[in-house]
């Protein structure tokens, strides 16, 4: 049974040493605030109390760290103990540049390194189930792609470019937040026409907007701007969301309005509505 | 067969004339740039001189208008003549204050009269296929609803209070120029890191992010602000994304993060990203 090291015991990280423990790996955790590594304890992992100290024995090392910077820190401190024999996968959400040059800095100085972000909740990291990207050498990708699989269900390999599962993951997560931001400003709107959340949301019941993702990316990425939503009368519509939410403070309509003025600034005021995109696809 | 009038061909409501005509109803149609009712005529349509014209004979009258002066105007302007048995249905997206008044100022002159906004595309009018809202008296609507049904395939009838129909139109437009908005952003994101965009649209095959609309929804809905996304790593990661953009011109992100920046001000950070909506759930 394989040796893991996971370094970052966050929401995410725990749930998916969780999973592990509960598949019979032996797992040695480090994490910066420790109660968060002791929690775990109880389930059978070891604390380690460095993250070298926890990388020293591993077949595998995991990381689940906050950013770049963090990831860099931790690799530099922990990198001389990890064997030679040993791959290293980095969960974490980083820049698509800062990742792109980890990878190639990693790969010429003999590190088996691969960037597996995951699309999951903390719930889906306990469960294993979910959707993990990975970015990396093709041979390091064999030698453990079917471990990775028993942590999320599905994973997909995007190959030997470096940045790629980084970008996805920031795409995903993106408008993962913009749909919260739209959901804020319906509840705005709501708010000010004396009607209750739950009853603003049936609309989208009726309505499966979020089909409109594939249908209206692809159309905007063949830049055919033929109008089914002409600009023009989707701005006056924004208009009428601006003066319906009477005040109170909206998170991604105002920015919506303003790339819409641009854009018909520019012409594209018989277009459609995708035309809000003309710009960045050039 | 009913006489039907239908004030407003443009994209949507030529779409749904021709649908009409194709049932067999006779209708009169009036634009007022000529040329888009003349359109129709080889279909069949009658085109009137005067929006008085076009109602005269009419058992029901449809607008599909730009906004709510126009609608107010054309009212003005017809219902002279249209005929005291008649049903007046309003499709045109107008706000919701101005429509509660306008129902029920139509309503105390005894016009029977509905606002019926939709959710459909001009190819979706022709076919007949989408969805109808109605807000209004239900004696109207219990007139009207079955040969509204074969507009659409789905009538939602909301009750008698005139805003709703009005306020669900917006909210599902808003969540579709806010999806839009999200795509130029991920196309922005994708152009600055040399990815082409329906390459990064590949990654909503996989990552089904529409359904979050209501499973976040609800959540927030219920001012259930506990972690499954911390707000402080989503701001963390909306910092990437900006990043990431370098410069590319962004929609909806800076909101964003505007937004997440007060959430976070107000004591927030611990809390889920769904607090961003704290503010208007209050």
């Amino acid at each position: 049974m394989a040796n893991v090291a996971f370094l970052g015991t966050g929401m995410m990280g725990s749930g998916m040493v969780e999973a592990m423990l509960r598949r019979g790996e032996a797992v040695a955790v480090w994490n910066r605030t420790e109660s968060k590594a002791r929690a775990l304890e109880p389930l059978g992992a070891k604390v380690a109390a460095s993250p070298a100290d926890a990388v020293t024995a591993a077949d595998r090392v995991h990381l689940m760290l906050p950013d770049d910077a963090v990831v860099d820190r931790i690799l530099e401190q922990s990198l001389p103990r990890v064997r030679r024999d040993a791959v290293v996968i980095d969960h974490s959400t980083t820049s698509p540049r800062g990742t792109k040059a980890r990878i190639e800095r990693l790969q010429k100085s003999g590190v088996s390194f691969l960037h597996a972000p995951v699309f999951m909740s903390p719930q889906m990291t306990r469960d294993a189930v979910g959707l993990m990207m990975v970015s990396g050498p093709r041979q390091v990708y064999d030698a453990v792609g079917s471990v990775l699989e028993k942590m999320t269900g599905e994973v997909w390999y995007l190959g030997e470019r470096g940045d790629l599962a980084a970008a996805y993951k920031l795409f995903g997560n993106s408008m993962l937040f913009v749909l919260t931001g739209g959901i804020a400003d319906v509840f705005a709107m709501a708010k000010a026409n004396g009607i209750e959340p739950a009853d603003a949301l049936t609309v989208f019941d009726k309505f499966p907007v979020g089909n409109f993702i594939k249908l209206r990316g692809e159309k905007m990425a063949r830049r055919d701007f033929s109008a089914t939503f002409e600009l023009t009368m989707a701005r006056k519509d924004t208009r009428l969301m601006l003066e319906a939410a009477d005040g109170q403070p909206l998170t991604v309509l105002p920015g919506i309005a303003k790339r819409m003025d641009d854009a018909i600034a520019s012409g594209h005021g018989k277009d459609d509505l995708g035309a809000i995109a003309a710009e960045v696809l050039r």
